[in-house]
């Protein structure tokens, strides 16, 4: 790559046909947004949306906005909406609970659909959340099913025909190294296993392709690149073909067939809305869907276009700014084995990232060493990548980060 | 009861010690609320405080509000908040998740900490999603719990050495009956069994005594009368004695003793917040902790004393003026023994209940003939109770019920 220059990156904004989203979000003076892999920034929309559910639905019309304002629908119309996103059918996405509870549902979902087989098998370093989850579930059966790990190099062959269900996520929190997944998906089904990916990384940012690459089962994150607010809904997919032999083990009343006629009998829906328990969060739904609904709009592919683009800008411009500065770029350089957050090494990673956040520079750190950039295509411009590479040399040149304070572990999220 | 007069109500409203709250909550205008019960009314301060999450927290702290602005405290500083209306400590409550997924984890855990026995004992009419929870989560378990149910009035008897928990809605939500929470917690105690408590139709308007009845367990909703908002974050209590002996079968990372670790192995945190599971719906759970604080301004004994005497009152006036109009009240007399809403029973409550409504009187109806009306003490006025039964009164005596197009079964939330 040749010599990138502040202006040559300018330039790339003049001409960004993703620039103009920039506008749709709220983003605060002096701040460089690289957290929107953790938490993606307010989309006016969803202000406008919220204060509008709580304000007209909520207090004036009341109860009845449940059918009215089509709260009841919110779950499977904002699957629907997913879908596009991620290689889904509009009918086999729903919204709902957190990425956590989601993945209970389907890991459990995914034993009773190979019976006979008592294994889950996953990376060592997925992420820990599903790891307590698979933890937590193996305990409530009391030993009827156990957690294989392998490294990620090693699934495809640590897959055998006591595996029920292969669960990964897709892009790696700390590196952004991407799963092959229609790779793991095939290997899996020919030993007769179910494969169930964590989008938590992906969703909103790389173009998943579930029915391409043949996926049973998903879950993911609905406040990371979906923007969709703090702690929002999650999401679940099941393929088509799977959905009605699916026996919900969380089994509550909106997934039931008639939730209101009130029998006490559990009759689970067709679809993918038996997957459904509780209430919906309503207030929450709302922001997501309209952070989706602006995601939708400009378009993954040329999301991921960008993203890729300022991915490589980005390590070009460690390599080029801080090349001496004892830096590891972590993330691969292959774009089509990474997701959109690039990775750094440096031994003194912590204080080196809350000296960046002291000038504005918003990223986060994963212990023991690893900073991380998320790229977030609709909010960042190809200049606020020089900017933050720039304050990034100047810290570490300068050795700013080098003070008690910095280096005292409060928590950096 | 002496004759009821619409100036005699008014005069009690003049005196009402809580009349002031009705200006701390929206209510739309041309509409009596009796489904305060389903969907409380909007608190003013809920209005604002989500607002200010969503513009400032979200949109310009960004990330960083999970600290600054004590997001990730949400779950526990609630609880404390909902405890002293539940008679639980402070650090015995934890709101998280829906109704729904509660009672999963809780029966759950409450099947882990009675090894040997099978049975979850619930009264046979007990709220569906409950039943359906149950279901779910014996057919997990693939038998090794069964479900018993029993009348509500058999339900002390049912109790044996077989049973690891007793599971009830303290109020029941068509009629109002309410359970005798000692009388019940004692008797599954004296077998051994542990008892589960949904206090879904009793937060916020009726003041339940958790550890005055010695209770094990409780789950309960935040959008009935605690007026949490549409799919408000639910609540979950564990004794204290029983808090580190808890196995999480939902064990995400926020119940995890150090989430920020990212260890992969899953240690449970100290006390309620094991319970936890996936990242908490932050602007959902803005709403309740603005509607928990009206109510604790209130104070739950006070909202207790109006309930009652509006119970009363609106049942009086029921016999005064619609004696004749083939109504059947439903809910008991016994102050004790009832929860705060009425329920009428009548042949064509359907459409009763829909030309109410086109009315503006608000209430819901639950199959097959039973009308509801909720009393929620901080937003009606004994007024408004007047106004209604005259509805009420006029409805049933002109029949102007009886059309096709209120007999149509469209949905009646």
């Amino acid at each position: 790559m040749a010599n990138l220059t502040r202006a040559g990156l300018a330039e790339r904004d003049a001409r960004d046909p993703l620039a103009g989203f920039r506008d749709d979000f709220v983003l605060p003076d002096g701040v460089l947004y690289f957290a929107g892999n953790s938490l993606g920034a307010l989309p006016r929309s969803a202000e406008t949306r919220v204060a509008e559910v709580v304000a007209r639905e909520w207090g004036q019309d009341l109860v009845r906005s449940w059918n009215a304002h089509g709260w009841i629908d919110m779950p499977l119309r904002i699957g629907a909406k997913l879908a596009p996103l991620i290689g889904a059918h509009a009918n086999e996405v729903a919204a709902a609970d957190s990425t956590s509870v989601n993945l209970f549902k389907l890991l459990a979902s995914a034993l009773k659909l190979r019976p006979g087989r008592n294994v889950i098998l996953t990376e060592d370093l997925n992420f820990p959340t599903d790891h307590y989850i698979m933890q937590g579930l193996t305990q409530l059966l009391n030993g009827k099913c156990e957690v294989r790990t392998a490294p990620a190099e090693k699934i495809i062959e640590a897959i055998d025909k006591q595996v029920a269900v292969v669960t990964l996520t897709e892009v790696d929190y700390r590196t952004a190294r991407m799963h092959d997944m229609a790779a793991v998906t095939r290997a899996a089904h020919e030993n007769g296993a179910l494969v169930l990916w964590d989008l938590s990384h992906s969703a909103g940012v790389v173009p998943v392709d579930l029915n391409g690459c043949g996926a049973d089962l998903a879950i993911g994150c609905g406040y990371k690149y979906l923007s969709g607010g703090p702690g929002a809904p999650a999401f679940l997919f099941v393929a088509e073909r799977l959905q009605d032999e699916i026996v919900p083990p969380l089994a509550g009343w909106m997934g039931h067939a008639a939730p209101f006629e009130f029998s006490t009998d559990y009759r689970p829906a067709d679809g993918i809305a038996r997957n459904l328990c509780g209430t919906p969060a309503v207030l929450s739904m709302a922001a997501l869907e309209a952070a989706i609904d602006v995601i939708g709009k400009a378009g993954i592919a040329e999301i991921r276009r960008k993203s890729v683009e300022m991915v490589d800008t980005f390590i070009a411009l460690v390599e080029q700014e801080c090349g001496s500065l004892d830096l590891e770029i972590v993330t691969p350089r292959d774009t089509d084995l990474r997701g959109s957050h690039v990775a750094l090494r440096h031994a003194d990673g912590y204080p080196v990232m809350r000296a960046l956040i002291a000038r504005g520079v918003v990223g986060d750190f994963r212990a023991p060493d690893l900073m991380r950039f998320g790229i977030a295509p609709l909010t960042l411009r190809h200049t606020d990548l020089w900017d933050a590479v720039a304050i990034l040399r100047e810290v570490l040149e300068g050795r700013a980060w080098d003070t008690p304070e910095y280096r005292n572990r409060a928590a950096v999220t």
